[in-house]
This record gives C-alpha cells, structure tokens and sequence, in this order.
C-alpha cells in the first residue's frame, strides 16, 4: 500500500468489500494533501500532474482530446498553461504573486506584462468583502480576459497610483486531458462514477471526490465485480462533454451512475437525484441513506450544479445522480482559499466511502427470488431457521427479514423491493435471503442472481 | 373610457395586456356602486337594466329566453316583477319598505294586500337575531309564497296586533334574461366565465364578479386573443341551465372555465377546483396562485356552491372552477344588506383582476419547445446569455430560467410543466424560452406555438 | 337467547342489523368467561371442547383433520391431551400445578414422572421477571420438550435441591379440529371471517376474538344476506393451513376477509391491512374507522401476526385483514395469566362488534347508481327534496349527500367512493340514494344491487 492510502483497521462497513479492506479517512485526506498544491485547470500540465499521482493507486489512464475538437456545441479550447504571474510595485516588490498561492491568477488569463494604473487594474482584481483574508477563486475560459484573485486585506493595502502586472501564461493548441479506467465486470451493464478534476487548491471541491473515487475505484476492483463500474476523473463541463461526445455508443450500458463532490466536509449527506428521478440509482442511494443512522438530505434534480448537468442533458439522460455532502455554494469556504486540507474531515471521507460501498453493495447484490412454497408459511422450524419455544410477543429484524423474503418472493420483488416494504436495511434482507436459499425454501429467479 | 372603469396607472402586473390597460380596482367599484341600486331577481327588468349598464362597457349581448321553456330538468319559471312592497300600521306608517332596501322582499313573493295577524305576519318574516341591524336576503323563486325581510330591531318594535300588507308584484308570462359575450380567438377553442348576475343589493355576492368579469373582457379583447373567451353574465342556476340546455353544441369546445364570484373582499383568493379535479385549469390557477406572493387557498370541488354546480354535472362536467376570495358563507355579511360596497376593497378587486389576467396569461402563453441542442449543455456564453466569468458560487432565476427551458423542452413538456418542475412563475420562464427562441438552440414545436 | 349472549338493550348502531339485535357488550363477556376455564391448544379435548359451548349459540360444524395429514409445508401433528401435571416436593406438597392454572404448563410437553436436579429443572421454567406476579403462556408444538410456566414468586420460593416432575400428557394420533359455519347468502361470493381457537386461558388472546366472531355470526344470519359468510374458528396456523390445503377451490370466491383478535381490551381499534393493501376490504374498514368518531389506527400488513400470515401467503394472496384493538404484543398482559376476563371491557367488546356490523353495512350495501338527469342539476325542490326558501349560506350534511350522489352517479362511481370523495359516512350516502332512487332520478345500474 503506497503512501496516502492507508488500510482502515476498524469498524467501516462490510457491506460490499473486495480484497482491498477500504482505505481509512486519513489516508484519502493525505492523497488530498499530496495533490493539494498542484495548480489544475480545465487544461494544462497539472491535470497530467495529478493523474500521474492517481495511477500510484489505480490504474487509471490518461486520454487526450486535441485542442478545437467539437464536442456537441462546445470546442475543445487551446491548452492553457502559466509559469508565473504578480503584481508588483514599480520598485519590484512583489505584492500579490501566484507562487504563493494557485487561487491568485484567474484561469486563462492572457499574458502580459506592463505598467497599469490602479483604476484600470482594480476592474481585474477580485475579492470578498465579507472574507477579508480569503482568496476567492475565479475563471474566464471562454472569453479572452484576465485578472487577479486576492484577499481583501491585500487590495486595502494597494495604495500607489500604478502596478507593474506580469503574467506569463501560454494559450496555444495542445489537448484536453482526462483519467478513465474501466473496471470490467461480469456483465458489460456499467456503472458510471464521474468526478471533475479541473479545480486547483481547493480541497473539498474537488479533491475530497477525487480521493474518494480513488478509493472505491481500489475497493471494487477484485473480485471482478458483476456490473462493469467506469470511473471518470475529467474537467468540469468541457471534460464529460468530451468523454460523452467520443463515447456516445457507451452510453446505452449505463445502468446507474454517480457525480462525486464536496465529499469531505463536516455535513450531513446530500444525494441530488438524477433527472429521471426514480431511476434505480435514486432508490438505492435513497434506500442506503435512510437505513445510514446519521441524518441526510435528498434534493430533486437541478440543471445547475456539477457534470450532472452534461449526463442529464435531455439528449443524454443518463441515470446519473449526485453524491456530495453540503452542497456548492452552501459553505462560506465554497471556492475560496479557504477550502484547504484542514476544511476536510477524515471521518468524513471515510463515511463517504461507506455510503459509496454500501450503494454498491446494494447494486452488486440485488436479485430476486422466489418462494418455492407460496402456500401458507413454510415450515421454518425444522429447517433450523425458527425458535423451537413458542409465545414470546416479539420477535427480532432477522425473523422478521425471513418473513418479508418469503412472502415477498413472488416473482415481482427484488430484495431491494423487499427491504423497502419491509423497512429494514438491503443487508438484512440479503442475508435472510441467502440463509433461505440454502434451504428448499427460495430459488433464484432465472438470469437474476447476483 | 366612460365613468365606472378607469385605467389603472401604475404597477399591475402586465403577464398579458391587451391594448386597454386594465381598469383600476376604484374604476370597478365604481361599476359596482352604479348597479348597487337596481332590484335584480332571476327574471325581471332588472336584469336587463343591469345588462344595459355593462354594454357602456363591453359589447355584451342580451339573450332572452321564454318562460316555459324546457331546460333540462326544469323549467324557466314566469318573469316577476315588483313595484312596491310595504308592512304598515294600520294608521297607514309604513314600518318595512321595499323603497328604503332591496332586500325588504322574498323574492317571488305573491301579490296581497290585506291586514294580517301579527302571529301569521310573523311566518312570514325573516330577521338575523345575530346581527339585529341587518337585513337577510330570501328568496322563494320555486314554491309560491311571500315575506318580508327585516332587521332584528326593526321586528322588535313591531307590537301591533295587525299590520296591512302591501306587495304589488307580478308573477306573468315573459323572460329569463342573460347577457353573453364572445371574444373570437384565432381558433373556436374556448374559455368560459361566468358570473351570476341574480343578486339584487348584494355588492360582493356578485356585484363583485360582475365588475372584474366586465374588466377582464375589456383587457382581452384587442388584439385578438389566441383563444376564444366566452363571458356569461347568468342568473344562478336556471341562468347557467338555460345557457347550456341551448348551447350543448358549444360545450366540446370549451377547454378552460372560471365561475367568478365574491370576489371584492378583504380574504384572500379561493379557487375551487372543477370536478375533473386536475383540469388545466385547475393546474394553471394553482400555478399562478402559488407563486401570486400573497396568501391563497385551493380547495376541492363540492357539488354545492355556484354555477360549476351546473357546470359540472356529470352529464356536463366541463372543466370549469371557481375564482372567489372569502367562501360563500364565510363571512357573516353574506347575504345580508352588510354586503353593500362598502363593504369591498379597491386592491381586492385589482388584485383579482390581476390574478386572473396571470391566469389569462398562462392559458394564452403555454406552449411547448424543442432543445436543438439536446447533448450536453450548449455554450450559451457565445450566445450572450451567460456571464463570462465563472467561480461563483450562485445563479439567478433568470439563469436557472434558462436551464430547465433547455433540460425540459425534450418534446415531453410545456412551458407550464417547466415552471411547475423549476418552481419558477411562469412568466419567467416565458421569457427564458423567448430569449432562446431567438437563437439557435429552441424551436417550437408544430402547432403548438401560442 | 341463551346464557351467555344477551341483547343490546340500547344505543348500538343499527345501519347493518339482522333480525337478531346485536348481543351486548356484557352478554360477550359471559361467553368469555364461560370458555376461560376450558384447556385448548392446537390440537385436543379443549378445542372440541369449545366449539360444543360455542354450538348452543350458532350452528357452528365441528370439522376434524387426522394427524399426520400433509397441509401445504406442514404435517398435521399428532393429538396431545394432558390430564395433569405438577412440580412438587419430594414429601409431596405440590408447589406449581396444572390444575390451579391452565397456563402452567409448556404445550406439548411430554409425558414425565420424575426428580430432578433444581439446575436442570430451572432450564425447564419460564418466568415474567419484571411481572413477578404473572405467569406467562409458551408451547414447543414442533419440537419435543417440556417445561412449566410460573410467577417469579413462585421460583424465588423453590428452594429446594430437587423436585419430583409430573406430566401426565398423551401425544398420540388424532385430530386436529376446527369449527366452521357458513351462511349462505344470495350469491356464491364470500366474506372470509377467520379467529384462532388455540389459546388456554387467555381472554382478550383470544376468548374476545371468539366471542365477538359468535356475536357477529348470530348478527347476520337472517334475513339472507347478499353475500356468504365463512366464519372460521381454527387453532392458530396449523388450523388455516389445515383449512387452506383442503379447499383451495372455495378460495377464489373470498372477495373480502376479516381475521378477529383481540377485541376486548380497552385500547383504540387497529387494523391491519391486507398483503393486498388497497383491497375492498381495506378501504371499506379505513371508511368506517374514519367515520366512528373514536380513535383508531390502520397499519401496513407485515408477515408477522395472526392467521393472515397464512392467508395472505404469496401463494394464497387473499383480501384478508386484521381486525383488533391493541396488537399482540403492544400490551404487557399479553400471552400472561394477566389476560384474563378481567382485563376486558364490555364496551370494547361492544364497540367492536358495532364497528364489524359497519363493515358488513358497507360489504351489503354498497352499489352503483345512474343520475337519470345528469345535464346540470336536477330540481330537488318539486320532488320535496330541497328547502323551499332560499338565501340562507349552509346546507346540512343530509342535503349535500343528495348532492354528492347525484353528481357522482355517473357509472364510476360506487356509493362507497361517493362516500368517501364526500367525506360522508357511507350510510349518509346510502340514505340520499335510497331517497333519490325512490323519485325518476336515480336507477340502480344492472347487476349491481344491494
């Protein structure tokens, strides 16, 4: 196990685990740590930078869409990459300087270097009035622009009539550049795990998704698991419009799917349902966060907000929903300087990662049965699944797990129905199920078993 | 503009105008305080005398339909008509008269003159002992009989043993009136409203309804509404028969229908759904209610109430609802000689005015769309529909207006079922879907453009 | 009327009555007590026992199933009588015994004369700790065992090293016995009343189900009711199993079913729904518990309970709910020597027979009417239906069901769905059909009559 994830010793859920145990909320908050102060944008050397990290702990692969590529509506845009930029004094000292942090420079500014009046330059310098030491973060990917990010208390301190501005940026062709890896199940129906990769030192959005996908991607890898899962590591927008634009005959596979975001802050879970808003997906992530113990949130689909919105275009309409904890634009520290390692939680991440492996837990091991003895109850007693002693008034979930199986075994109810109806988690019922079908009592329906 | 409508000058809502801007609620007081005085029943000069005032306004029709004639399951009784109606002591002071208030008579009430025990005369009179200085309203159009109605104090210092009863009515062969207006639209599909014009002294029961169903057809009838719009002005009951028993050709065509009444008090909007239950206009009314800004509340179609009770008979069942503000019944001065204008508000009759022109605009406005560019989101940047700069955490309605335009027009759903799903007006995203409509990326669907 | 059941004298609710007045609350708690002494399990003297009280009120037949017949999954097990039984000290003094309460002993324990050690023989003994005063009921029907049932009292005073162990029982090949009662109605579709006959000593557990079952019986058995009746009085699983597998071919005429258990006690009536969930049945006890004007509850079926386990197995799936007031298990005297007559209420007893005569009300009488003059409003008025004097703003519950009837009287609608689209109790609404169907107005539909 390489550095930055690291193996949790206790206690995570069981649910679904492959032979990798699931790495511990440390150990994704050191891979946020590791890839923290690498400078990403939509495109550019950083996003290399960062795979390259990735595939230290999964064989993720790096695909490349050359610059002025049509993605539906959209162009792939010039490749855009900075070596240094500031605003210094016209003695030479440097005042704001994107060496010492990424947020500085607003992404794809153009180059520049030259005197300018303050006037002129506070029209491109940004920053938040109510956070007087926070650096927001900003962009102008599609409109020629550029600009300065810094705090409040910085700009109060600007007081000389003129600036000298230097930004030493490149905008010329090169390539879009995004991780995939391909996880091949037993059967080619996909499950999709999309997560954006284009922000630079924000740690919560979106390293906090990155490193937990890294962790399930490691979970689920072996045994070769039933469905395919296909992992996704792209710039927001452009990066799932270019992945969607060249893979168009994937698409019809896709069975469930999931946006990863914001995974690492202190808040409650947020599911964000998919635009179809009761595919499966939405059921299981439903099914899983009511049965959690701690309190979640689940809000219907918005065309705002992450690569949702590209996956549920009405021409696309995938099953894809969103996992995040608090949503964007719900934290103060939202895309600011802020949002750094020390926002994150590593029990945060590590109960991230349980929900994610408890929803494929469920999507792995739903199926349906069927009751070889519809008429009356069974006998359960000589079967060895029943109390010998009558006349106690209540009985346990796990009684009460074999119950629902049978009687709902008729042939229209997954254990997924099953658990619904009957209240009680999908692991309840799976292993009442599996007790069953051990005995003569349940058969798998035919082309169903997990 | 004659006297009794004036033009509201500043700051309704303008969802949908028509070339007359809409009366102001004092212009439709007015309107009410003019036809305050004229005795109505449902037969009787009265009613013409009414119509006549409201062709000032709008070119209304008078429609006349003879006694006896067969509508359904009854029959258009004989036209009443009275000329005075007095209780007098014997020394010839006349005590109750119909000269100081309308509402002094049962309506129907049988001709007499002659002295009459005070214990007979006392079966004949109706007070509000609750109320002691109001006058109640009776009517007794179907069963022969006569009374006078009083105040409470009035009877207490009637202590004669006998008084002379005067009525000089006529009860004679003649007409049922009512007034009919169609607006011709660009196609026969119709909207209906109806209001009941029966009610003599009464000024929110309907003088109220009469007023803004008089204004809503000045506001639409330039320039030509896509829609037909069919206004009734009906006595109650055997007005709305009458009106269908002889039109039953038209009733296919009617798609949208309001019954307005009470509608000039203090309380807050009403809408009783139609007996369909979830007509369109049952959803269009919701729609405008729930984002109207001010408290409003649905309730459930009942078979009791005004003409929808006609209007949805199961063997009409036309989609028709029931615009009102307090509930008939719902406040005390229904139905007594408290219910004079007064009685009602300027704003009230505005704001149901308002009300309905939203509603006017939504049935006029719905249409549906298609995105061109269903893929992914489309680059609404280059189009000059979205900010250039990114990194910020919040959209506004208009830009989330935007959105869920392109995500729903997927040939599925309306610009209705848009606003329903966003949770935005309708308005909104009208103009979101106009602004799209201008480029590339919408188009109408066919025959379906509003 | 013999012993046992008396008559309501006063103030029961009569909309379904046959020509026996219903029994009293008292005269069901006479039944009750005269059954309590008698010792019953799942097979034995007892049940047949019971059933010969029971046939000196209802025709009830004894039906009887050898030992050893296969029902479905189960074996009909072999017939156990006990004569007596004890524990007592090696000089003699019987210090727990069979004969001061039928709950001492375990069911089916096997034949014994013996000493044993105290620590062995503790393994044998079955206490209510925190109820140290109550002696609990248990059985081991299917798995070979003994054991004794006592008050913690009565263990704290054991003292003793050892103890001489009596158990003069016989398990040996016979019956398994039922009773069953049919009352033929005018068609062959059958309401399904089903209680379990099990239980020694234990009166709301379920001498109440058995008492309020006979009442009910009795209650409908003239004049000729529209529907058959099967009343059955089965031991507990085995019995509906026993029933089940021997006439699956009378299954698919059970349009409604009841199973009744604990009537008695002094809680809110609850019901549980069929597997169904929205059959008939369902809706019909949800209307009548709505309107009954005490608390009540309706839970979702689970496959835990009575004998709607077995009758709403996969396989079997029938229309068949829970009729009880508190649930097993939801009160502390349960399956105690606390549940004794005492513990029940005559006037629970009462209000749950009143509530069963309701349902079979509803069953009886509902039916589809057509609204003969379905265009606009009929005139109640000249068919001395309406009030003569118009004006005033309320009309009561009685007017505005003829309204309802007439409105919804459209061919979809039954009166049980008028009733319930009204919010009116269902013999609100029969009365205004009876009244209506008595004038030109309305029409029964074909084969549809009460």
């Amino acid at each position: 196990m390489e550095r930055g994830i690291t193996v949790a010793r206790n206690g995570s859920d069981k649910t679904y685990s492959g032979p990798n145990d699931p790495p511990s909320g440390s150990g994704m908050l050191q891979l946020v740590e590791e890839l923290y102060p690498i400078f990403r944008s939509i495109t550019g050397s950083g996003v290399r930078q960062t795979l390259g990290v990735l595939q230290k702990y999964i064989p993720v692969e790096m695909r490349e869409v050359p610059s002025g590529t049509q993605v539906f509506d959209w162009t792939v845009p010039q490749e855009w990459n900075i070596r240094q930029a500031f605003i210094a004094t016209l003695d030479g000292k440097r005042i704001v300087d994107f060496a010492a942090h990424n947020l500085h420079i607003v992404h794809y500014s153009e180059p520049m270097d030259r005197v300018v009046e303050i006037d002129e330059l506070r029209r491109h310098l940004h920053t938040i009035p109510d956070a007087p030491e926070w650096v927001p973060y900003r962009t102008s990917y599609y409109s020629k622009s550029w600009g300065f990010c810094l705090s409040q208390k910085q700009l109060d301190r600007m007081t000389e009539p003129r600036y000298r501005v230097v930004i030493d940026s490149s905008l010329q062709d090169g390539h879009l550049t995004y991780g995939e890896l391909l996880v091949q199940g037993r059967c080619d129906e996909t499950v999709l795990v999309s997560t954006h990769i284009c922000h630079p030192s924000l740690a919560n959005d979106n390293l906090s998704g990155i490193a937990v996908a890294t962790a399930l991607a490691r979970c689920i890898s072996e045994p070769q698991p039933r469905y395919s899962y296909r992992f996704l590591f792209v710039p927001g927008t452009i990066g799932s419009l270019s992945w969607l634009a060249t893979n168009e005959d994937k698409l019809q596979n896709i069975k469930y799917g999931l946006v990863l975001s914001c995974l690492g802050d202190a808040g409650d879970v947020t599911y964000k349902r998919s635009r179809q808003g009761t595919a499966p997906i939405d059921r299981i992530v439903s099914h899983v966060l009511r049965h959690d113990g701690r309190p979640s949130k689940i809000v219907p689909f918005t065309p705002f907000g992450y690569d949702e919105r590209q996956y549920c275009s009405p021409g696309i309409d995938l099953p894809v929903g969103c996992l995040m904890r608090t949503q964007p634009g719900g934290y103060p520290e939202y895309h600011t300087s802020a949002d750094n390692p020390e926002y994150l939680r590593p029990d945060s991440l590590a109960h991230s990662l349980a929900i994610l492996q408890q929803i494929v837990g469920v999507i792995e091991g739903d199926a349906s049965y069927r009751n070889c003895s519809p008429k009356g109850e069974p006998q359960l007693g000589r079967r060895g699944l029943y109390r010998a002693m009558g006349g106690q008034s209540a009985v346990g979930d796990q009684h009460m797990a074999l119950l629902w199986v049978l009687n709902l075994s008729d042939g229209k109810h997954s254990m997924l129905d099953i658990a619904e109806q009957a209240g009680l988690p999908f692991a309840s019922i799976r292993t009442a199920a599996t007790a069953l079908a051990a005995t003569d009592l349940l058969a798998p329906l035919s082309n169903n078993s997990p």
